[in-house]
C-alpha cells in the first residue's frame, strides 16, 4: 500500500498533488511519500515483532535498510527516526547513514570489494559488523584492525547455493556468482575467525538476491543458514547473530502478487524460531520502491505511418534505468487522466538509442504533449542510479510529508555540471 | 591503431605510464590519448577528402563529433583544434561544444525528445542545424522559431528502415524505433518545411545506429537517401546538405574486423559520389572508443572450492557500464604482466548486483591483488554513462598528450556528494 492515490481526480502523493511539484520543481523529478516509507517499515518490525522475533539484547530484530536502494540524506532520516539501522556497502553510504542520524551500531558494511581505505573508515566509524564476503577479505580486515588496535566484529557472508528466480541481474545467491564464501567453508573460516586477534566473529548473513516474489527460494536459504548455525555451535563457536539479507518483493504490477511480511515473518519464525540468535534484515526495495514515483511531461506524440505510436517524455533512460538494464516494469499513470479513447504506445525518452524505451505496446489512457505522467513503484532503485548521460542534468528528488513537500536533491545548474571538468591549457 | 602501448613491459598512455598515473590520481580512472583522438579524426577526414567529398561551401566534409560518446571538454577541445564540429542532442551537450571553442556554425542538434526550452537554447546560439526528429517536433521548432523572429535551420531525420545489426539497444535505423520520420513521409514534411514561415529546410539526415562492422546496411541507407534527395530536388524543393550519421564501428577484438574508414569513404563516393551535396557525419565511438583507458586496481581474487575464481577490481558497473548494459566487451590487460600461468576467471566490480561482471570465463594472464589492469577501447560511452551507484564517488578522467597528463574530471569529495543533498527541518 501506498499513499499516491488521485484528490479531486488528479494524482497526489499524500496531500500534495504531483501538478504542484512538477510547477515548483519542472520534470523529471522523483517524489518520495515520508508516509509510505514509515508504513512500509512500520508493517514489516510489526510482522516481525508480531511472531516473538528479536534482535540484539532482547530488542525487535534490526532492520538495516539497503542504502543503495534509495540513498537520499531525508529519506535515511526519515527511516532513522524510527529506529532503522543501514545496510551499506561503500564508504560513500556509510558516510551517507551517519549523516542521517543512523548511529554506527546499527550499521552493517557488506560488499564484495571493499578497499582498505573503506575497511579502515568503517573500523574507525565502529560499525556495528562487516560482512565477510571472502577469505582474502576477512584476511584484509584482521590485517587493518590488528593495525588499529581494533578487533574487527565480522560475520561471514555465506552463499547458500539457492536460486531465487527473478532476473539474473539481482539473484545474488548462487555459487556461480560473485557473493560470499560457499557454505562448504563457513564452519572452517568461522573457526579461522575465532582464532585470529583482529577478527570477532559475531554471527553469519546471507542474502540470496532482490525482488523475491516467492518465500520457497528464501526458505531453503535460511534453513541452510540454520543448519550452519547449529554445526558451528557445535564446533564450540559463538554465533549471536544472523542477518537474512533482504529480498522479498513488491508489487510492480506485472508480477507474481508477492509474499506478504506477515507470511515472511511466520515463515522465518517456523524455519528459525527456535534458534536463540539475534535476527537482522536488510530491505531496500520493500521499503522504498512504493513510496516513490518519477515524474515525467510529454513532449509530444508522434505517430508512424505504418501504425506506431510513440509518447516521447522529458524522462530518460539516464533517470530512470531499470526498464533499459532489467527489462524492468513501471505502472504508468496519467497525472490528470483525460477523457479519450485508450491506445497502445511505446513510450520513450529522449536519449539517442533505441534502448531508452521505458515500455513498447503498452495500453494507456489517452495522452496529450504536456500531459504529466508518473512512473509508479520508481523510489527503490531509480534516483540511486540516475546519471548525465547525454549531459542532462542530474534528476532531482522531492519528499512529500503530509501536505508540504521539500526538494531533498535540486537540480543542478548546467554551470554546476561544467564547472567540475578542468581543461589543462596545453589542449 | 591507438596510442597505448608498453614502455619497458609496462602499459603506457603515449608517454606516461598507467602506473604513474594511478599513483598520482587513484583507481578507478579514465586514461585518454590525445594522439589517439586527433589520428582517428584525421584518419576520417583524411579518406573522405581523399574521395574527393566535400562539405559546405566545397570545404571538407563536417565531421560533428557526437559528444554523447564522449562529453570532457578537454576532448572536445582536442578536437575543436582540428576542426571538429559537434553533433549534440541536448542543451547541456550544445553547451559543452561551444565552452570547448566549437563555433556554433559547426554544431547540429539531434535527438528525439527537445524540449521547447533546449530547442530556444538551440536557436539563439545559432547552432548549424536542428534535426528534426518527428512532425510535432517540426511544428513546435517552427512556433518557437517565429516567436523569436528567426527562420530555424533544419534537416529532416529520415528513418531508412534498415537493419543495421549490432545490438537492439543501439540499432536505430528501423521504422519500429524511435528515431525519426518514416522515409515514405519525408516528401510531404520537407514540403510542408519549405512552405513553413519558421523553418529553412537545409538537408536530409539518418543514423542507422552504433558500432556497425559491415558497409551493406550502410550502403543501403545511403542509397535510399540518395534516391530521396532526387526525389525531393524533383518536387523542386532546395536539399543542400546530407547527413549520413555516423555508426562506423571499432575493433573491440572479440567481434568481426570493422570495415576501415578507407573502405567506408570509397563506399560513399560510389553511392553518393555524384549528388553535389554538402555531406557530413556523426562519428562518436569511431574516434574515441580506441583513444581511452579505465584503470583500476585488483583488490583480491576470489576463489570458490567449486572451481570458479572471481578477479574482484575497484572499478565497478557504475564507472563502466557496458558490459551489463550491452553485454559488451572489453580487452582486459594487466599493466605490469608478471610472470606465472595464465587462469580462467569472472571479472566483477564491487557494486552488489550480479550484473556488476565485466566478463566471466575470461582467460587472462596472471593476476594478484593490487594489480592494475586496463580495460581498453573505453573512451567512448563510458564516462558518460557513470553514475555514482552505491554512493562512489564520480569516477574521474584524465587526459595524455606526450608525456604530460593532466587531470581534466577530477575525483569528487565525499563531502561534494553530500553537498547536493538537503535535509528539510521537518523530517
Amino acid at each position: 500500500m501506498n499513499f499516491f492515490e488521485p484528490i479531486d481526480g488528479e494524482l497526489a502523493c499524500e496531500g500534495v498533488r504531483l501538478t504542484e511539484i512538477a510547477q515548483a520543481v519542472g520534470t523529471p523529478v522523483y517524489v518520495y511519500s515520508s508516509a509510505t516509507l514509515e508504513r512500509h517499515y512500520t508493517v514489516l518490525t510489526d510482522a516481525l515483532v508480531g511472531q516473538g522475533l528479536k534482535g540484539r539484547d532482547g530488542a525487535a530484530p534490526l532492520i538495516a535498510f539497503a542504502v543503495k536502494a534509495n540513498s537520499n540524506l531525508a529519506v535515511l532520516k526519515t527511516l532513522a527516526r524510527l529506529g532503522a539501522g543501514a545496510d551499506t556497502v561503500s564508504e560513500g553510504e556509510i558516510r551517507r547513514a551517519l549523516a542521517a542520524g543512523i548511529p554506527a551500531e546499527r550499521i552493517v558494511f557488506s560488499g564484495v570489494g571493499k578497499t582498505a581505505q573503506e575497511i579502515e573508515f568503517a573500523l574507525k566509524a565502529g560499525v556495528s559488523e562487516i560482512n565477510v564476503e571472502s577469505e582474502p577479505e576477512m584476511h584484509l580486515i584482521s590485517t587493518i584492525a590488528q593495525r588499529l588496535g581494533l578487533r574487527a566484529p565480522i560475520a561471514l557472508r555465506v552463499n547458500p547455493d539457492v536460486s531465487a528466480g527473478g532476473h539474473a541481474k539481482i539473484a545474488t545467491g548462487k555459487s556461480d556468482n560473485k557473493f560470499g564464501v560457499s557454505i562448504s567453508e563457513a564452519e572452517r573460516l568461522y573457526a579461522q575467525a575465532s582464532n585470529n586477534a583482529g577478527l570477532n566473529p559475531v554471527g553469519v548473513t546471507c542474502h540470496i538476491g532482490s525482488q523475491i516474489t516467492d518465500l520457497a527460494p528464501l526458505e531453503a536459504a535460511f534453513a541452510k543458514m540454520a543448519r550452519l548455525v547449529a554445526r558451528l555451535r557445535a564446533d564450540g563457536l559463538s554465533v549471536e547473530r544472523l542477518d537474512l539479507g533482504g529480498g522479498l518483493g513488491v508489487p510492480y504490477f506485472d508480477q507474481p502478487e508477492p509474499a506478504t511480511p506477515a507470511d515472511y515473518a511466520a515463515m522465518i519464525a517456523r524455519t528459525l524460531g527456535d534458534l536463540d540468535i539475534a535476527l537482522s534484515f536488510e530491505p531496500g526495495r520493500m521499503i522504498a520502491a512504493n513510496a516513490g514515483v518519477l515524474l515525467a511531461k510529454v513532449l509530444h506524440i508522434h505517430e508512424r505511418p505504418e501504425g506506431r505510436k510513440f509518447v516521447v517524455l522529458d524522462a530518460a533512460m539516464n533517470d530512470l534505468i531499470r526498464p533499459a538494464m532489467y527489462d524492468a516494469y513501471h505502472d504508468l499513470r496519467p497525472v490528470r487522466p483525460r477523457p479519450g479513447p485508450a491506445d497502445t504506445y511505446d513510450v520513450v525518452g529522449p536519449v539517442c538509442e533505441t534502448g531508452d524505451t521505458f515500455t513498447r505496446d503498452r495500453r494507456l489512457p489517452s495522452l496529450e504533449a504536456g500531459d504529466l505522467v508518473a512512473f509508479m513503484s520508481a523510489g527503490a532503485y531509480g534516483a540511486v542510479m540516475a546519471s548525465e548521460y547525454n549531459s542532462r542534468l542530474l534528476v532531482p528528488e522531492v519528499l512529500v510529508r503530509g501536505d508540504q513537500f521539500a526538494i531533498v536533491r535540486p537540480r543542478p545548474t548546467y554551470e554546476d555540471m561544467l564547472a567540475r571538468e578542468v581543461v589543462p591549457d596545453w589542449v
